[in-house]
C-alpha cells in the first residue's frame, strides 16, 4: 500500500467522528460540532438560490417556459435561470463545461473580485472548483516536486493541508500563530521558521494563509496580510490564500483583506503567485453538499498556469451545480425584484445569528476554569486552550491515544459533543484543546457550552 | 514544479481541443467528437430525473409542500423526491453526506448490483464517487506507493489512467487488445505482458479493464471477462474495473457482464480484489456535468478498506446532486406511475439513435479507402486505424507533432471535426488513427462521416 497514505490523517473525520457515528447508530443524540457543515446542523438554506438552481436544471419545457412555472416560482428566479441557462450555451447542466468552468460563471466570479478588491480580474484567472478542497490539491500538486519540498503552514492549520502534504510526500514547515495575540501571524516568526527549514535542507515552495483562521477562528489586520504577501514575495513562495471565510466577519471594527488587494496596495500584484480559494460551502450560503468554489490565480508564470490547467482538466472539470451555486454566491437576486426583501432577511437571519454564538461561545468558554479562548473574530470555529489534569496524561498513553483524543473521547460519550482534537490541527507542545464549530442552533450551543462545563469538571476529577 | 505532472499528457482536452476552441471563438463552426459529453452535442437531458432533482434541490415550503407543486410536477417525481430527502435525514443537498454517501442512495447502488449480479451486494461496499474519475484516484492512489509500482493498462486505454499513474510516478504495464479480433483480450497476452513487466523490476499491483471498451467499443464476452478475473486472482493482483458504459450496449447477442458476476460465477467472489466504477455520465442518462457515480468494493482487506475511506473523507464528500443523480440512474421511475412511459419513450429513443449511429459511422468509415474499424458493439466510440500516406510521417515529424496529431489538427482546420489522436491513447507501434465519439445527432454524424472522407482524400494526395 501506499505509504504516504497510510501516514496521512485526517482529523476531522477521523476517529472521534467514527465513534460518533458508531454511538449515533445505537441511538444515542449526537451534537456533532465537529465539521463546518451548516446545513447539516440545522441552517436552512437560502430559498431564492436554490430556485435558480432548481430551474437551471428543470428542462426549459418543464420549467422556465412552461406556463405553470409563475405558479411555483419568482420572477426574478426564473430570470436568473434563463440567464445562467443561456451561459451554457444549450448544454445546460449535464455536460461537462471548459475545464476551467463555464466562461460567464467565471465572469461573475471576477466581477464579484474586482468590486471586492478595486483591481481588475481577468475571467481566464479563474478555475471553478469542486469546493476549495480541489484547488488546494492542484497548487499543492503542482509545487511538490520531491520529498525535500515543503510548505509552510500554520500552526495551528486545517488538516487539508498536513493531510495532502502527507499524501504528496512534501515537507510540513510550521509556522506559529500567536495565540496571546489573538493568533495573529508575524513575520519574525515567519523568517524564523523559513530559515529553519532552510537548515534542514527543505525547499521551502510555498506558503499558507487561512484568514480569517481556521480553526483558530481570528481576522487578519491589514497589516498582517501586507507583511504576509511581502514576505512571500521577498522569497518568492507561492501563496495559498484560503479565503473562504471572508464573509464570516463578526467582529466589530475589523475586515477582511483579501492577499490580492493587499498585494496590489503593496505594489506587488503580479509580481508574487497568489492562489485565492473560495467556497459554496463556507460564508451564509452553507452549501457543503454542492461542492461549489473557484480558485483566482495572479501573477503565476504562464507555462505554471498550463501545467495547472492540465490537471484541472484530468478531472473534466468541477460539478456544474456547484458553478451555478458559485456563480448565485457571488451575485444575488436584484435589488428591485420580490426575491430580493426576503433574502436579505434570511442572510441577516444567519448571519446575526452566527454572530451572536460566536460571542456565547468563546465566553462560555472562558467561564470554564482551566479553559482559555480567544475570541472568534471570524469563521465557524473556536479553538480553546484546555488545562489538563494531572493524571491525564498518563491515562491517555495507557490507552494508547493522545491526551487530546483521550479527552475529545471522554467528552463524546459522556456528552453526546462531537468535537475535533486540537492535536489535529497542530499545536504548541504541551498544548492541550480541541476545535468546536458554533453551528448548531443558538439553545443547542447554549446547552453545549454547559455540558463542555459540567465534563471539564468531572473530567478534572477523575484525572487528578 | 513537479516533474510528474509536466510528464503527463490527458490527450482528450489536449492539443488539438485547444486549438478547436480557439478556431470556436473565431467564429469557426466545430463538430466536437472528442469527448463522451453527449449534452453538449444535443442529447436532451431524461425529464423526470430532473424533476425529481430539482424537488430534492428545493426547500420543501417551496417545492414538494406547497399546494401548487403539482401544477409543474407530476406526483411520481414529488413522491421520489419526499423519498430521498428523508434518506437526507433534513440536511439535504446542502450538507456534506457521509464520507462514502448518503446510506439509503448506497441501498439503492446496492439492490441495483444485486439485480444485475444475481449475488448479495453490502451497502457499506459502495463509495459514491464524482464521476468515475475520483474513485479510479482512490484506488491507483492507495496502490502506487513507489517508482517500481506498475498498473496493467489495456492497449489502447483510456488517457485517466495513463496520466493518473504519471502523476502518481507508477509505471505503465500495456496489454494489447487485439484489434484484428474485435479488440478482444486474451490470457496469453496478458501472461506475456505480466512477465515482461517482472522481467524489468516491476511490482505490478493493479489491472484495468474497461468494458465495454473506452476507446476500443468492443463488449467483451464472458469468457474473456471470467479469464481476467481469474488472471488478477492467480496474480494477487487489483481489479480496476470501469463498467462506465455497462448500459451502452447495441451489438445483438452480446450482453455485458460484470467482473463481479464472473467472479461469482468462477467460485472467486470475495477472493480476488475488484473496484467497479459507474457513473451517471455514461450510459443513457449522460449526466456528465453531474459528476455522479460510484465504486463498489469486493474481496479488499478491511485495512485498505479503511486507507480508502481516509482518503475518500479528506475529499469530505462526493457531490450531493451527483449523489442524488446516481440514485435516480440505479432506481427509475415507479412502472405504474404518469411518467413511466414518457420516461421509457426518452430512453429508447435516445438508445435506439445511438445504436443506429454506432453502426452507422464504423461502416461510414470502412467505406473510406485506407480505413479500418471495428463495429462499436458497445460504448460511445470508435477506433479507426488510418493508413497514413508516404510523406506524412517527414512532416510531422518537421512540424514536430506526431503523425496523429497533424492528421487530427488538418481535419479539425479543415472539416472543423474534433478528434482525438489515436497516441494518447496508445496503440501498437507503427499504427495510425483517432477516437471519435457517435455522440452528435445522425444528420451531423452523417455530415462528419462524409468529411471524415473528403479531408482524408485530400490528406493523401497532399502528402503522398
Amino acid at each position: 500500500m501506499n505509504q504516504n497514505l497510510v501516514n496521512m490523517e485526517y482529523a476531522v473525520r477521523g476517529k472521534v467522528v467514527i465513534e460518533a457515528d458508531k454511538l449515533s447508530k445505537e441511538g444515542k443524540p449526537i451534537i456533532y460540532t465537529n465539521i463546518g457543515n451548516p446545513h447539516s446542523v440545522g441552517q436552512s438554506p437560502l430559498t431564492w438560490p436554490r430556485q435558480v438552481m432548481a430551474l437551471v436544471d428543470l428542462p426549459s419545457e418543464v420549467g422556465i417556459d412552461n406556463p405553470n412555472c409563475q405558479t411555483l416560482f419568482p420572477q426574478d428566479a426564473i430570470d436568473r435561470a434563463r440567464e445562467l441557462k443561456a451561459m451554457m450555451g444549450g448544454s445546460g447542466t449535464g455536460a461537462y463545461s471548459h475545464s476551467q468552468g463555464v466562461p460567464g460563471i467565471r465572469s461573475d466570479v471576477a466581477t464579484f473580485c474586482e468590486a471586492r478588491d478595486g483591481v481588475p480580474c481577468d475571467p481566464d484567472d479563474i478555475f471553478l472548483t469542486n469546493g476549495a478542497s480541489a484547488g488546494i490539491s492542484h497548487i499543492l500538486t503542482t509545487c511538490i516536486s520531491g520529498p525535500e519540498d515543503g510548505v509552510m503552514i500554520p500552526i495551528p492549520q486545517y488538516p487539508i493541508y498536513s493531510a495532502t502534504l502527507a499524501l504528496l510526500g512534501g515537507r510540513q514547515v510550521g509556522y506559529a500563530l500567536d495565540e496571546g495575540n489573538r493568533w495573529e501571524a508575524n513575520v519574525e516568526e515567519l523568517e524564523r521558521s523559513l530559515a529553519e527549514a532552510k537548515a534542514k535542507g527543505t525547499t521551502v515552495k510555498a506558503f499558507v494563509l487561512i484568514n480569517p483562521g481556521n480553526p483558530t477562528g481570528q481576522v487578519l489586520s491589514r497589516k498582517a496580510v501586507g507583511e504576509i504577501v511581502k514576505f512571500c514575495f521577498k522569497h518568492g513562495l507561492v501563496l495559498l490564500a484560503d479565503e473562504v471565510y471572508q464573509e464570516n466577519v463578526y467582529c466589530d471594527g475589523k475586515e477582511f483583506t483579501s492577499c490580492k488587494k493587499a498585494a496590489a496596495e503593496e505594489g506587488i500584484l503580479g509580481e508574487v503567485e497568489i492562489a485565492s480559494f473560495h467556497s459554496t460551502s463556507k460564508g451564509i450560503f452553507g452549501e457543503c453538499g454542492r461542492r461549489g468554489g473557484y480558485m483566482e490565480l495572479t501573477g503565476f508564470d504562464k507555462e505554471v498556469v498550463g501545467q495547472i490547467y492540465k490537471l484541472a482538466s484530468s478531472g473534466l472539470c468541477s460539478g456544474l451545480p456547484g458553478q451555478v451555486m458559485t456563480s448565485l454566491m457571488v451575485k444575488g437576486p436584484p435589488p428591485d425584484g420580490p426575491s430580493y426583501a426576503s433574502f436579505k432577511a434570511e442572510r441577516d437571519g444567519i448571519f446575526g445569528s452566527l454572530g451572536r454564538r460566536a460571542k456565547m461561545v468563546a465566553k462560555g468558554l472562558n467561564d470554564i476554569e482551566g479553559f482559555e479562548c480567544n475570541e472568534a473574530e471570524g469563521a465557524m470555529y473556536v479553538f480553546p486552550k484546555v488545562t489538563m489534569p494531572p493524571n491525564a496524561a498518563s491515562a491517555a498513553e495507557k490507552e494508547g491515544v493522545n491526551v487530546d483524543t483521550m479527552y475529545a473521547l471522554s467528552l463524546l460519550r459522556e456528552t453526546g459533543i462531537c468535537v475535533v482534537p486540537a492535536q489535529g490541527f497542530g499545536q504548541e507542545e504541551g498544548r492541550s484543546g480541541f476545535r468546536t464549530t458554533f453551528l448548531p442552533e443558538e439553545e443547542t450551543m447554549e446547552r453545549a457550552v454547559e455540558l463542555f462545563k459540567v465534563h471539564h469538571e468531572g473530567f478534572v476529577k477523575k484525572y487528578s
